[in-house]
């Protein structure tokens, strides 16, 4: 299956909660990122391969700052969706408007920030989905660096490897592990199949015991 | 009164902070849940009954994990509102789309959760009114466990009894003790026709301090 | 610049973003709020002259609980937006309909209050910008207490003067020091325009290194 | 009996503990304090009847800014425990050596600060009990005001009526109201026995489930 | 080895920060417990088997609300810790002077709880080691209740496991999967030999830098 | 003033609150750390010029990871206090007992941390004042990274730069900028007197009212 087809599968047909649900069953239990992760959208539907970024608080403009950040954006390929780790800083805001336009002139597909963004309105017009912890007007300059990337990084609690397939709706995000990527979009997909059969039982009036008992899914 | 005509007149004609007014004056003080615990649709308004739901955080899959937790759901009876206790877990959603079309096939009219939730997207499409303090794609199983129903329990920092009058819009949720609703409904009426003139005299450039002395309320 | 042009110049041209850059470069670092204050409506612009309210919890209903409260809004001056400090306080709702109302009317542009408020579906309807840090249904009567008006507080972490001009938008708010503001706005101004090319020159596919050594901004 | 004998009585034979539990029983269960408000010296034992004062966080110095305060400490009656609620401020320290002096010298018995206090090697010397939140060695001086004192008060999440009494110890904080002080002693003057005995069986190795069966003290 | 000579073993040549360092040359990266569990006294060691407990806040009294930690109390063995997981409530103190008291007389070598304690003072009497979140004087009746035990839990950030080593000093806690312990304790013992030498080159002025290339221990 | 002068007077004569007061005569108001940075020995005094380091929470183990650290402690010079600024981790211990080490043989005159230690009884016993937010047994190794060094740094609120006077006690800890030393310590010293007579007077039963007065001190 190629990139594409993947991604169109999951946005289409899957959703975070039943990955989650996937994952437990094969013992990978703290793949969701912490709630105060937001979407910037609603409805914006996110996936694609982490690229790990890690960045820190600092107090003053050090040489050439925002060098690694260039580098570490630039080099995004498409496919890719940015996982910044700043620590749950709430100093400054590493992601705006001109990197969401770089990220994705590169092919990037959203970026999930563990920290504050700005921008927020242009940001939305680009239609780049982002996730983050909230918002703030100021720049990284002087208070974040990025002092590495493409490296495993934590983000929002949960330890993202660089190629792990990060999938966001607005229920949260979810990481899945690259090497269980396939086999945890294939039991999904079964998953969503038996889930819709039981909602439409309860919608008839079915008592949730007995729909538990047959299907199983809750 | 009836429930569905004193429903119809609360969401008509009321609204939590007039509620709390009231309750204020009769020496109700903690009637209203923390603002944490937030709609997940701005436009909802939510009023019935509490059912009360308790729930832990566990670290294992016990026998029948579900059992209480499906025992509660199934028990509703129509113009009740699920109001689920975790004790502010941020470590599973207790509440998703299942149990909310479970709920309202059973005439629920809506659940509070001190705690978060998923399946936002589709609990949204059910027109099911839910309030909490956040989303996270994961499940319960393992990870929380209902291990009583219509007890007392705390949701928000209040003490709710199963019974009791629960009321949401966007200004957050406020709990009316059963023995006092009516008192409070008829009060609480009464409060909304002085604001509604005070109101309309500030808008006409009157002072705040001549309005307040006329009206009394603020 | 008379104050209807300067505001209007703002709300059109410029963002919050931008204007702590530029507070940035003058050596002001420390003049955006707190992510924790939101604005509640998303799509609300906000710009006026400080106009400080500083309030306390407090534990019992004294004489004429309201009257500082009350002068201080009946005080209010064409192109002010009041700015209330409770001190974070998570007991209260210190700002809602009425207030909102009695601002307007006095020729108040909006509020930032680093607490609580109520009545929000009111004042939505209003057209009346308030940003703060949630919502909760009750009245500060016995609650909270207005002690002084006019007064440098602090709000959301940043000193305020009575005089500064507040902007906020969706980013935040950002407080930029009387004497400054003029200085601050031309400087604005110049930024925006380096950023659109910037932009413009990144949709085209340019790598940020190249685009960021050009115009050097990020 | 007299106030010295009460104290006496209580420092000799009774802790918190057992307070906590005989006020549980009369009904009162939301008397013991946070379990941040910490003693500055672990083995000093506090009782006496609540001296309130009020205080706020401020940012700039007013007129007089000691004045209430001094007012306060100088009304202390001997028997007293000042008990000074900040709203957990944690950017002053409302109490420091001169104040203990003061109140001492009047009769105070100690203080409890739901906040910081200074001078706290000082404060051991002079033999003066002290509870609170931490140390900071900054002065209240334009950070926080004294606005009242005499009137009900919140500290540590407990509600504080001007001549409850306040009894400490490591344990933590207990407010007994007024109206149940004597009552409260004597329930806890028996428990303590009870409590004696089922600790002496259970040394012995008794099953905890026959010595609470005998006993019914946990 | 038996337990004794273990458990001597480890209170007189190990330590907490050795063992860990182990567990991270191991693999076990996450077995250290937040920095808010504290021992009642620094000056006391703690070694032994966990006895898990799970402990749930509620909010009305039960019929036979200790049951569960009665039983659990009284079924501890010689060379067990009792690992109390309450959610980190701050509500109420599962543990305290008679539980302690039983716990020893059954054998027990201390109690871990992520949770308050009370009766601070006797229990540093009883020579029984206790490591806790804070102290308040309230008991559990209505407010916590022991729902299970001997099943996994969480304290602390860690899982524990029924039966896994835990080992407590001023620096924290570690808990040591059962199936590592012999491996763990052999490669400390070894570990602290090449620190004292370290540290007594360090003494004697040696570089850091030289010290750390010739023992690689930091 | 040689730096052994100064420091045996300020140890001698001087403490952190005194400096603090007379810091907010000279319009430095935000020099003294937050509450949650303690000493490990309470009766340690502290003094020296601040030697900083910047360190981020990581998430893997990269090449060399003790460079820089070794690299900064080795350049420790007589009369510098060890400045860490971690970011306020929670996740790892900076400092521990070889450290320690090798800073005193450099002649370094203790630590502050804004984050966790270990090797607790081990520096008590090395009688070398460290300073910190609490102590976890875990290393920094693949948790934590040193990345620059004299730098500015902000560490428990303050900015702290290289050659900054750092003094603290059981109070906590303040940071003199460079430029005032002298001056702040001939103030203090003035200070100090009039509060000794203060105290005398109010222990003899005089009025707070009239020392304050008369002296000017609180």
């Amino acid at each position: 299956m190629d990139d594409e087809t993947r991604f169109e599968l999951i946005m289409e047909k899957l959703y975070t909660a039943v990955c989650c649900d996937v994952l437990d069953e094969l013992g990978y239990r703290n793949q969701a990122m912490r709630p105060d992760i937001r979407p910037i959208d609603d409805d914006k539907l996110l996936v694609g391969w982490a690229k790990t970024i890690l960045a820190v608080d600092v107090y003053h403009v050090g040489e050439n700052p925002y060098d690694k950040e260039i580098e570490a954006v630039d080099s995004v390929v498409p496919g890719e969706v940015v996982v910044g780790c700043t620590n749950n800083s709430s100093q400054n805001s590493l992601w705006g408007e001109l990197l969401s336009t770089a990220a994705k002139a590169r092919g990037g597909r959203g970026a999930v920030i563990d920290g504050l963004v700005r921008d927020v309105r242009q940001i939305r017009q680009l239609n780049f989905p982002v996730f983050c912890t909230g918002f703030k007007p100021v720049d990284s300059r002087g208070r974040g660096l990025v002092i590495d990337f493409d490296c495993p990084v934590a983000c929002g609690g949960v330890l993202v490897a660089p190629g792990d397939l990060v999938v966001g709706d607005i229920d949260g995000i979810v990481v899945i592990p690259q090497a269980v990527t396939d086999n945890v979009l294939r039991l999904a997909l079964d998953k969503v199949t038996k889930e819709k059969v039981s909602k439409s039982e309860l919608q008839r009036g079915a008592l949730l015991r007995d729909v538990y008992a047959k299907y199983g899914v809750l």
